[in-house]
């Protein structure tokens, strides 16, 4: 069974067409690598690529891309709602199959020194791959913005993990990493009372001492009546969605309302799934081995 | 995404190691036959080969599979505890992706017409292939085995659907047919008492009034010191694993036992676990596509 990386570079051009198109296509074309999604934000002025493949094509992909978005985006005259510090903002390595998050956080260091070495743009390494702590939260790293980047490096605390001590005068700089995939996941409430998910937001969260993979907020779902704990589950295995689940439901039980449906917003890798059934079924000495879609992956 | 299809024929040859090898070989040198597994059991003298692939594909290579066995095993002189009819005694063809029953009943027809006219064997049809209710049952077709197979087949009930009214010399007849994939699940009981398992495997199965697609049956784990529900899922789409195990739960409970566990042997699907992840997790508009390896084999 082949290993499969999972990369989603954000770059800094949501409305021209053809300059977004040329710059998906530069990771496009390497060898290997599978394209799962584009989106753009002209609000934003943002776009979101999605690409899977094996470690190595991934790797070199997410590098072909800086090159792409080079010469076609000037973050000087740049202007979108969504907070950004360099052309290509945000690059992030997800283990999909095979692969562990170790392994992630190698394929970051290694494209952040060639996105270094090659371009001349600095790079932060964030989440998994960070350095220290601080540098662990993204929004700490792009606090200040393209805009005040110069000036934030001049700070010693600031030095770049790779490449030089100075924004790059048109692209600022890239932010790179490793990360688990994050579901999002929403929980809806059998009532019209906002407090209540409110109430269970704050205590399964994180921030407010719940569990330690789980962001959550209280959403009104003012069309069908209803209120929403809409949840990011940002590392699954550690934090399950069964878990989670479950929580949301006693917590609710505690105030007389029911759970009545959950939503899985864009995509979740079949294993927390089968966590589910697993947890549910109590099924004994589970493995992926025992689904037959495994095992005709490993036959590819 | 390209449909596939699995195929798992049975032949009556479990001690010729060479002449297994050549039989499953001629099925695997198909282009794009994909070999899962080939189990032979010498005591009863039979091996089973798990392959997959498009459906055209399969269907040749289980053609092919029987010309190799017929100049290799000859049932006159054939001896083993399990009951067979034919030198490839059972050839079953199973939906796994993007195909339904009926795409696998063609296939099955197209595979038998091409046996019988080819090697001029006889050929039943059973299960989701049978053309009547008798020959949906394959025991009933396999009662009497090779050696009472020419008195039966005097009986016009017992016309081949495809072929000659008389066995072949050395090659009996071949069974062909279409089935849903086969779940083998056992629930775990907190209780040595077997009269429990008795009882809750009697009101689970279909024939004692329960599942349709359930057959159950209760089993001694002396090791363990505990009972065990042992059950054959005949159609998980159907009757869902999930709701299988809540009946046993509940029927357990009404006796004061728990449920300790449940096991999954050989293989299952991936959809029979998400069905139970989105039952537990009361998941809203579910469907294979919300997972990320449903995307990945789509962009294959």
């Amino acid at each position: 069974m082949k290993q499969i990386v999972e990369c989603v570079p954000n770059f800094s051009e949501g409305r021209n067409v053809e300059a977004i198109r040329a710059i998906a296509a530069a990771a496009a074309a390497v060898p290997g690598v599978k394209v799962l999604d584009l989106t753009s934000d002209p609000d934003h002025n943002r776009s979101v690529l999605t690409f899977v493949g094996e470690p190595a094509a991934v790797r070199d992909a997410a590098v072909a891309l800086v090159g792409a978005a080079l010469p076609r985006i000037d973050l000087r005259r740049h202007r979108g709602q969504h907070p950004r510090l360099g052309a290509v903002d945000v690059i992030p390595f997800i283990p999909i199959r095979d692969i562990d998050a170790k392994e992630c956080v190698a394929l970051a260091r290694e494209a952040g020194a060639a996105i270094a070495d090659r371009f001349g743009i600095p790079v932060y390494l964030y989440e998994d791959a960070a350095a220290s702590e601080e540098r662990r939260n993204l929004s700490n790293i792009r606090k200040g913005e393209f805009e005040g980047l110069a000036e934030k490096m001049k700070n010693p605390e600031w030095k770049p993990d790779f490449g030089p001590g100075a924004p790059h005068e048109t692209a600022g700089a890239v932010v790179v990493g490793a990360r688990m995939p994050l579901i999002a996941y929403n929980v809806n409430l059998g009532t019209a009372d906002l407090a209540v998910a409110d109430r269970i937001a704050k205590s399964i969260r994180h921030i407010g001492g719940g569990f330690r993979y789980c962001k959550a907020m209280a959403v009104d779902l003012k069309d069908r009546g209803i209120v929403q704990v809409s949840i990011n589950m940002t590392n699954y295995k550690k934090t399950p969605l069964f878990r989670v689940f479950e929580c949301v439901k006693s917590e609710a039980a505690r105030w007389g309302v029911n759970v009545v449906g959950s939503e899985i917003v864009g995509l979740t890798p079949a294993e927390a799934l089968y966590e589910a059934a697993e947890f549910y079924l109590r099924i004994e000495k589970f493995s992926p081995d025992l689904v037959l879609e495994t095992k005709l992956m490993k036959a590819d």
